[in-house]
């Protein structure tokens, strides 16, 4: 791009930014009353009931601006909180965005953000309905609240599992890690060995998993239509063990998980065998997949054992028999929380 | 305080953090179905609408550690938010509030932190339902979402003024930025004279008015009581001239605003002429006073002429006439934006 169109984020001002930035958004939800522009924005939903959840996502911490390109960044920032809202068994509707940048970002980076958010908006069919920018000493924040709307009944905690449930797995796990592995790698290749390119062809489907995942919307409206309200449920963000385990720890149970039900997918597998791993590691421990774990009655096993996105992996236990994962020699092995820690990361 | 006492974040991990800083956090609001603790929060508001805001405070951009104590800055945190929903004419319910840090903060700071910001929610009756907390490269984030409650008839914006509406200011203006005044004027002397302590006494009124100020439930109340809509309505987060051009543009009139009719607390006045300032250009221009400007249909006046708080300060005319203040001694000044840009402060 030629350097000279770059504009600096000054010359447009605070609300001339924001304006810029969410111009020519059409609202698609009869629940926004009112969108970016007021001092709030104004919602109704009738008679649902309504979950909101937020993240804040920092440079450096959460995020590697090295290999993310932003219009990804923005799309996987939307997609993150969407999952949250449909692990309640939610549909999201309204989302918030505030984002802070430093002096080395130019109005065309922050555009390509939002594209990747507008992008995201329109694929999961919600609203941008506020948030504001501002200027940060260094790096870029992306803070984003998400909202959405869901019958009494069916609303989803991660607290009401309970014994004899089936545990169930959506889509497969590790991938998202195993992407990330990937992209350390070769920015670690770029920086020591001058002029090399990054190797990642072949590699699309990790990538892209790690890069530009996609929450579980059509889980939650397949459930909806097969009539199944699961007893609990939990995204996976931080790896199958941590998600496991605040399921159990919330609903005071213990749970029985089969290392030969873990789905995995082929190019995990192929990428963790590479970097000497074992793939149930990455499926176990690696964060960021998105995608859901539930729990469902007994009861309703027969309706989801066709579905080839839906996996039962093992099932719910008295508190006493702990967390455990069966191996496929028979070994019982506690689950351990590994998930990543952004408390830790430094 | 013991520096033996200090406790490392990291000692605590993300969960135990959240739930230590949350712990005894008491439900107050009957829409609040569930709290902190799942995927999301779960919100009932039956018929109501729903208003929302958010926003993103940055150290070293928005609040300067170096005298803003961390418990009047949790409390003003929350106040900037709530005060976004008043203006909409809304209560406030809930919040979600999300917390980075660096590795200079303590588990002690954030408890001084959340201090204020529980404190917060008690005086206004709001309830803390969700967030998260993270580690930053560099300073401390906050972002804080606002949730309110208003029934549809009574819902403010800033585009619905009208031609010969009277235009209101509450309590008086300039107060928070003649405090921000002496507190660098202070950091300055502190940091070029070694053992210099901060002149600050007799000042409390300025001083409480920037570290930690109040959003004006009691006037929504008391339009609530008294019967009166504003047909538009905004807070003075950025002073006067900026929240009055917000509205005449967003409304697409124009307004008559007298110079002698702005109300100045003698403290702001005093504080200003010791800096050679003219207390006039505070009230127009400085900002962060939370207090509400909004108009009136001309029947209502009756109503609020008699009420203390309430200062009408002139009224809205034909867009052709534009912004304009008229001083003491007749002569018409367009009004000017000039207030804080905080995609300028670096």
């Amino acid at each position: 791009m030629d350097k000279n169109k770059y504009r600096e984020i000054s010359e447009l001002g605070e609300f001339g930014l924001i304006n810029h930035l969410t111009e020519g958004i059409q609202i698609k939800q009869k629940s926004t009353i009112k969108g970016v522009g007021d001092d709030a924005a104004v919602l109704d939903f009738g008679n649902k009931q309504i979950v909101v959840t937020t993240d804040l996502l920092l440079e450096g911490i959460h995020f590697n601006l090295i290999y993310t390109p932003l219009k990804h960044l923005g799309y996987k920032a939307v997609v993150v909180n969407l999952s949250d809202v449909y692990s309640m068994n939610a549909i999201p509707k309204q989302i918030t965005v505030s984002i802070g940048v430093s002096g080395k970002f130019t109005v065309e980076h922050l555009e390509d953000l939002y594209e990747g958010i507008k992008l995201a908006c329109d694929k999961y069919n919600v609203d941008l309905v506020g948030g504001d920018t501002s200027s940060s000493l260094t790096g870029m924040i992306i803070s984003i609240t998400a909202i959405g709307e869901v019958e009494k009944e069916k609303v989803t905690y991660r607290s009401t599992a309970k014994k004899n449930d089936v545990v169930c797995v959506t889509g497969n796990l590790g991938a998202a890690y195993m992407g990330l592995q990937l992209l350390e790698r070769e920015k670690e290749v770029f920086k020591s060995t001058k002029g090399a390119q990054p190797n990642l062809e072949g590699y699309d489907y990790i990538l892209q998993r790690q890069l530009k995942p996609e929450a579980r919307k059509d889980i939650i409206e397949l459930l909806n239509e097969i009539n199944v309200v699961p007893t609990a449920m939990i995204d996976i963000s931080d790896g199958l063990s941590s998600e496991m385990l605040h399921i159990c720890t919330k609903s005071g149970v213990g749970c029985k998980i089969f290392q030969e039900k873990i789905p995995i997918d082929l190019n995990t597998e192929q990428m963790a065998r590479e970097f000497n791993l074992e793939p149930l590691i990455a499926a176990l421990n690696g964060g960021e997949d998105y995608e859901l774990l539930f729990t469902i009655d007994i009861a309703d096993f027969e309706k989801i054992k066709a579905q080839p996105l839906i996996h039962p992996i093992g099932h719910i236990a008295d508190i006493d028999l702990g967390a455990l994962l069966i191996t496929q020699s028979g070994q019982s092995i506690e689950l351990q929380a590994q998930g990543w820690n952004p408390m830790k990361a430094k």
